[in-house]
């Protein structure tokens, strides 16, 4: 698969909605199966008989499909849609998928609830999961939904392990310089926080022009 | 979903070598349904009728369930299991599943392909995928199969995106002291390295004595 740059698209934003929930139901039941692929116990013929039946469902699909990722796309509306997102595509089952919520005061937050695909040690986050949560939450934060950017680099410190369950993840611009953004954040469970992080993030060149005007809310990362 | 701990399981190597192999096959087959579920361009009330039989298989597997995640195993022959683990997992659709390698050197490596479930920007790996399957690496190069580490703390350089495709991680202890251990590592495309890291990884003191012994391999992180 090849690199590839944001495309314009001039689907309309009801008929993007309508097909988002669409899509958003196929992979909510596919992020079920994988879930239960997780945790079956059932026995080793029935495990054997719904890989098969799997196989010819995933072909059905696979009768037509895009040649490659997903990529990113955006309308005249201010609506984009990156719905294949490792940590917010709508259409896939890998991400949580997390919604990022931007409020008033610059605090960008995510509530999300981590089950069994999620675990690292026994009965926690894997620490990468946090990593992965809090870099896509930072950089959203860092965009803010008005530019493009780009992660330079990210610090993590993690306190302590984190349950899997409900997990809050809160970001914060704290200081910007010319094209670079400096963002902190957090994961907390219900007793506190567990990790925290610093990124400093970049708006690249192409994109700190009329570019990002283009592109404004078509925040891929 | 609560903190579990490592369980001592006496099923014998063999025996667990099968069973992962098993399921192995069938999350093989629910990571490839992600992947069409992101890229599928079939009519809508296809969509819909693949949706209804995916329910309907996850419904047969969840006849039979673990209450909560996989958790990690060990057995007295020094093997370990991890199935649902978010990196690794055999069960698990969401993990690559990455496979580690020590070599002899001590440089830890892992070979990897990334596709359209770990897209971030347009036809590039998600900047947090990169992180996540960084974490993972650099723990098991801390631990070395020889005992438990947690993550400290994890520093990212992101040099430039990293596009879908072969990708290749590299990790080596840098340094060492009592509980602390020092990792750098790197992810790189066909073209070079794309991130760097460093990463502070500790002993926990519940597995500095005797208790590491006994979990050798059984590195849930």
């Amino acid at each position: 698969m090849s690199l590839g740059s944001f495309v314009h698209d001039e689907t309309p934003t009801a008929e993007v909605d309508r097909l988002e929930a669409l899509h958003r139901g196929l992979a909510d039941a596919v992020r079920s199966l994988v879930d239960a692929t997780i945790r079956t116990t059932v026995a080793e013929d029935e495990v054997r008989a719904v890989q098969a039946e799997v196989e010819a469902l995933t072909a059905r699909l696979r009768a037509a499909e895009l040649p490659g990722p997903a990529g990113v796309r955006y309308n005249s509306e201010g609506r984009s849609w990156s719905w294949g997102n490792a940590v917010v595509g709508q259409r896939n089952a890998v991400a949580v998928p997390m919604e990022v919520v931007h409020d008033s005061s610059g605090l960008v937050h995510a509530d999300v609830v981590l089950g069994a695909a999620y675990e690292g040690p026994p009965g926690l986050v894997h620490g990468g999961v946090t990593a992965l949560l809090l870099d896509h939450l930072m950089g959203e934060t860092a965009s803010g939904h008005r530019r493009v950017t780009f992660t330079g680099t990210l610090t993590l410190r993690y306190r302590r392990g984190t349950p899997l369950g409900p997990v809050r993840l809160e970001g914060r611009v704290v200081r910007e310089e010319g094209r670079k953004v400096v963002v902190e954040a957090t994961v907390a469970d219900p007793d506190g926080v567990t990790v925290e992080a610093e990124g400093l993030f970049v708006v690249p060149r192409w994109a700190a022009g009329e570019e990002a005007e283009r592109l404004i809310d078509a925040l891929g990362e």
